[in-house]
């Protein structure tokens, strides 16, 4: 049969186009009926497994336990809080039949669960002992969105979200700035992508929050996205829900709450950071294969080439690595190759007569290309320890590409040059003044991405006055 | 503090408040707002996690991949297989309004996948090697139900749908076997819980299924609760969704699918199986905490009694065991006793001082009550054993319960007699008229619950023609 062999849309050609060849291609995602719904595909999916599970041990491993509120939430709980029913309205879908009764209450399908879990603390909690409350949920969300794009902006999104309750302004503080630093960690360790964090200016925060905190990742074509945000939201959310403790002091307070999430745009950020013009380039702790073994044939050595690679691949089963043969015989190993580079496969193990006869492989890297001849015996050692040099050397192309697009300007006329040609973060003292803000947006597109957790002070280039350090970015 | 010790309500005398009183006071789940709605508590949480993780990996082990499709589906999709329809449209809850747009088309939020992921599925099988597609989805589903009950009928559930596609019949009705048996399998060997296994009578099948097969379990007041079902779906949705492929024989035909689900239900029957008038009774494989370590100390043991409690716990940590101590200092041993029979906790580790010089400790079974003394150098070979002999006498409980339970009668009066004095399954022939099973259950409140693999034949005893096994039982 004739091979057709699909043609992946250039990176630096045109990158929007790219990405969704890069999805349709790896098979990670496909478009559903309902505006901006998506089918997750079991590629996409086991990708998202592994980012689960990583983040799920250290959410664990920070004290946090598991459970799930209703998806249903009635419409005067989203009204309870102001800033709140102001920033998600717009984009709720609302139930409003069931069977065949019109509901007296529209309920709203969760857009973010800070208000139904709430009404739960309120009841959960009466004493100091009872606190800290730590859960997360792993659920759905819906928001209305106007464009879409499958993983970075979608009508429903798959996530996790965590909602706590402590005693004083201190501790939830400390926690919302400890789960900054797991989504960080997770990032950098897992992801292969550094981020850099922050805390958001005044209107970006969300809505409702005291304080949003961010990590901030940057994507290939320079442009930021927002990785995972934590939100200090004081009490606001304790009054408005009747929220109340006694104290050790036998008064009854109001607690201080945070609430954290992270999503399956996750799955886009990997990506748009790793991606290039041969498809995706998965790090090797997130991929669902970490290496194929793809045994290379021709005419009458087919057969033992064949046989020859199954018995590679029952030699490197291990819990701890994932390895899969691709004994397809109906494509060549051109199109093999083709294939799981389009879908990241780290390590391609290459099979061949000559191979066979050296007792040896040829691992090909995906991150460099690089060919590396290794002896069959010494390969169980070689590979996991070749895994992790990709993986660092990963985070470390991502690190490079982030510090050399992250500029300082000093007026803003290079502000706007630098967005507008290079892209990247650029930094510059802000006056603090939503006025400035607004103007930036307006005329670069450009929007605060964080403000530094360490802020010089300097002149404003817009307005002159003095400030202190922002970080701007176009963002997704 | 004066101790305020909750009272259960005995399973014998009121099996449905005591089934209320466990959830609350083992903190599994809590009610929601809208109807029929709950939030899975972190300890009814950690029990589904541990239900899930089983399940996963019996289904990755029989070559099942995960994926996720959306929540929302068109109203013209769910209308396309008419039997499908008629049975879930009273049940759907429908989104009319989306931030401010009044949608043309209503949308329901997923009562079942079956229809959204077809639409997936034609786009994605194309030839005979795109088969089989063995996907599994874990996510939450809505049916608006009229009486609800905390994880046994609920408006929203969290389960799994698995949903394959096969080139013949044969391999499709294998698969639906295939999985009936991982549920009986997961229940017998992780819940403890023996199922009786069966297909459905026609009225009883899944909606558009062939031929619908069930795992059947017996509740501790001796109704019935269908534990999992799975079906073979035959073509009946790749004709309504026109889902074809290209055999080998390049001829375009339909191929032959099955879905299969499981959900927190499994939680309630946990409960109603296990449970007894002390509350909860966790089989160790499921059980978030399989042992509890309580201190016992009067006056100035304290210290060194709350010492050793401490060492005791860092000495037994393993990643193969799940312990805790209760050092809380407000309580007595009793509560605390109390408490953790209530949350069922299977085994408890008591040491006071005397045990502290004897370098012992005295472990305390929550399945028969027994007490023995284990020498502390003993206790990590010891502990795990216990818990596996834990582990097998409740299934070897359940088991003979179920069997005492289950009655052959000969006439229709033994049958309604059987029926409303002592419930469980009571077996007879059925003359396979829908009129017959009608009958039986306006009188007797029973319903088939499955007609057995093995099936004898006999004179049905409420029509008097021939007839064959059935199994019958109030149900759940």
């Amino acid at each position: 049969m004739a091979e057709v062999v699909e043609k992946l849309t250039k990176k630096s050609e045109d990158p929007s186009r790219w990405y969704l060849d890069v999805i349709r291609m790896a098979r990670l995602a496909d478009y559903g009926p309902v505006r901006g719904t998506f089918a997750i595909r079991p590629y996409g999916y086991a990708i998202w497994e592994r980012m689960q599970r990583d983040l799920d041990d250290r959410f664990k491993a920070t004290g946090h336990t598991n459970a799930y509120f209703p998806l249903f939430i009635p419409e005067s709980y989203l009204k309870k809080e102001a800033e709140h029913v102001e920033g998600f309205n717009p984009e709720v879908a609302w139930v409003t039949r069931a069977g065949s009764e019109e509901l007296e209450e529209p309920i709203a399908v969760r857009p973010t669960s800070e208000t139904i879990i709430c009404d739960f603390y309120r009841k959960w909690i009466d004493s100091y002992r009872d606190l800290p409350i730590l859960i997360n949920q792993w659920s759905n969300f819906v928001r209305w969105e106007k464009v879409t794009r499958p993983f970075l902006r979608t009508t429903e999104v798959l996530w996790q979200e965590g909602h706590t309750v402590h005693a004083t302004a201190e501790e939830a503080r400390e926690e919302a700035l400890r789960m900054l630093g797991v989504y960080r960690d997770f990032y950098a360790e897992t992801a292969a992508i550094p981020v850099l964090t922050g805390a958001k200016s005044p209107s970006e925060r969300f809505a409702g929050a005291v304080e949003t905190f961010t990590c901030e990742a940057l994507m290939g074509d320079g442009r930021a996205l927002q990785a995972a945000t934590s939100h200090d939201l004081g009490q606001n959310f304790a009054r408005a829900f009747d929220i109340t403790f006694l104290d050790e002091n036998q008064e009854r307070v109001y607690p201080y709450q945070t609430s954290w999430g992270f999503s399956t745009r996750a799955v886009g950020a990997l990506i748009l950071v790793h991606g290039d013009d041969r498809g995706l380039k998965l790090p090797p702790r997130l991929a669902p294969t970490q290496a194929v073994i793809v045994p290379i044939y021709r005419g009458k050595s087919k057969g033992a080439v064949l046989e020859e690679a199954r018995k590679l691949l029952s030699e490197l089963e291990s819990p701890d690595l994932r390895v899969e043969a691709d004994l397809d015989e109906e494509h060549s190993p051109g199109w093999k190759f083709n294939e799981h580079e389009v879908r990241g496969v780290p390590v391609r193990i290459e099979l061949g007569p000559k191979d066979i006869e050296k007792d040896q492989v040829v691992l090909v890297r995906r991150d460099t290309g690089e060919k590396e001849p290794a002896g069959r015996r010494d390969l169980a050692r070689r590979l996991p320890e070749l895994l992790e040099e990709i993986q660092e050397n990963m985070l470390r192309q991502a690190r490079s590409f982030l510090e050399e697009n992250t500029r300082h300007v000093e007026s803003y006329e290079q502000m706007k040059e630098t967005i507008a040609e290079k892209r990247g973060f650029v930094v510059a003292p802000w006056d603090g003044t939503e006025e400035t803000e607004q103007r930036i947006k307006e005329e670069t597109k450009a929007t605060i991405r964080l403000l530094p957790f360490e802020r010089e002070e300097g002149k404003d280039p817009v307005s002159g006055r003095p400030g202190k350090t922002a970080v701007f970015a176009r963002a997704y």
